[in-house]
């Protein structure tokens, strides 16, 4: 674990030089990194809490996947937006017995991630955690002027997709808190390429990752256009792990940290099966009444946002 | 307390919109703010935890104070930069029982620096906090492209200033500590003014914010200008409050968090004694050789960096 400012330092200068860059002049070293937007770009921002015992367990997870899903939670608000990442900064608070090699570790997931995504770890805090390991993450991407994938353009009509499998994460967390797996990694993919691709070809209304659950983030949607929504249970993609337990389509709803993106699109619009190896599957429309709407076995009911509440759950 | 992301979004919301607007089109309801940063601009980014028991002590200072010091060390990092803050991003976890009244006070603390520099609060995250009040503030700023001040630009010969006076948070902590007083609310202004000053008027060669120590932070500019320095002990303002003490000027040389500007300037250039109603005060030089020494009492001695160490202290 550093020892001081300056240790750390070295430290994310040692682990960063690896990562690969990203159009960061100067950083570690100066009261703030300078970060260049690309002309007629403007910035995108956002800051995600990873803390012990509320978004993870270090007895549940390896040190490398709690490192990749404290960035990939970041990247995730990126890739809803239809933004590039350019730069990501971490404070790290941890307590004072942390082994060394857990915090390498740590470093090592967060850092496979961001080389993958070509993102400069360019900055941050340190300090000693007053209990368990605290983590601050902070994303900027940048995305052409105006065009920025919002929540609130959805429309009536509108058909609804989500990409990739829902329930991963969920299942796991079962799994893990009724003690009958003793350890799992999910490692979710942010969907940077796919928010990227629907931005440039102009395709998606509206767009939000799936952060807090299908139906929450759904909500937040029809929330922010003034829209309902209609969903079919058969066509959610639910992951085999969730599939593989008796309640499958009510952890793929309401079970958080998907990381998957959740996109409308004007129906004349066609969507294709698989954008860059991702799979796109179609779930629903949206829907002029502003309610939101299960078709399950033929019946039609309430679909309720009981996803992940902050504070509440 | 917010129950849940969405109250929390509706009370920063509510917060936020008295705070006067920034370039700030989008922010909280999407996934990321959206932040215009100025044409020819590059964007400064800097993150600063402020965690219960390390950085503060809510029997010691009150939620206003703790508030205008949590954003008060993000803008000083872009004041130290010769920066324009344009947006901050507030990641709050906060114990189950905390007090509403504390929570509102806090933000009213934060604001009212927020709205003094036309900061917007343009998003964030909240959690509850597995022990004692955590946050972690981010703030985007901008300056004109390759403009910034930065540490490394000191030479031989330079004048060494500070902005105000130093020691005053050093001494507040000391008598809290000791128990000689129980609570003293210290609010540093941040040195936007004087920092963006330098930098239009092209007059200093480098600037850091000194929230380590002045003895510190001038290391810091040292090690990264490759100089060496020597300073006047007799030329160091010291706070009334620290100079009460017998060790005020120990205090001023190592206690932190003051939030003052230390910058170096060309011989040649004259200096006013005063910025925008801001104190300035030469306290020393640049030399060639690599070693900071400190003038007093006719007497030379090394200055260590005996300022604050992350995880050391």
């Amino acid at each position: 674990m550093p020892r001081s400012e300056r240790e750390f330092i070295e430290h994310l200068r040692r682990r960063t030089s690896k990562a690969r860059g990203s159009g960061v002049a100067f950083g570690i070293g100066d009261d703030c990194a300078i970060v260049k937007i690309p002309y007629r770009h403007e910035a995108l921002v956002t800051t995600d809490f990873s803390l012990e015992k509320v978004h993870f367990r270090r007895e549940w997870q390896s040190p490398e996947c709690i490192g990749h899903r404290c960035l990939a939670r970041g990247l995730s608000d990126i890739a809803a937006m239809g933004g590039v990442p350019r730069a990501a900064f971490l404070s790290l608070a941890l307590p004072r017995d942390t082994p060394q090699s857990w915090t390498d570790r740590f470093f090592d997931g967060l850092l496979a991630l961001a080389g993958k995504h070509k993102v400069k770890l360019a900055g941050g805090d340190t300090a000693q955690s007053p209990g368990g390991v605290l983590a601050d993450i902070t994303v900027l991407g940048s995305v052409p002027r105006g065009k920025a994938l919002l929540r609130s353009g959805a429309r009536a009509g509108d058909r609804i997709y989500v990409t990739g499998e829902l329930g991963e994460s969920a299942a796991a967390l079962e799994l893990l808190s009724a003690g009958k797996i003793r350890r799992r990694d999910v490692l979710p993919q942010p969907r940077i390429a796919v928010g990227r691709w629907l931005r440039e070809k102009s395709i998606a209304s509206s767009a939000i990752d799936i952060s807090d659950g299908l139906s929450t983030d759904l909500w937040h949607i029809c929330e922010e256009s003034g829209v309902g929504a209609v969903i079919e249970a058969a066509a959610i993609p639910i992951h085999p792990s969730a599939r593989a337990l008796s309640h499958g389509l009510e952890l793929a709803l309401n079970g958080g940290e998907d990381y998957e993106l959740l996109f409308t699109a004007a129906q004349i619009n066609r969507i294709p099966s698989r954008v860059g190896g991702v799979k796109i599957t179609r779930i629903g429309a949206i829907t002029r009444v502003g309610s939101i709407a299960l078709l399950h076995n033929g019946k039609k009911r309430p679909l309720l946002a009981r996803g992940w509440q902050h504070f509440s759950s």
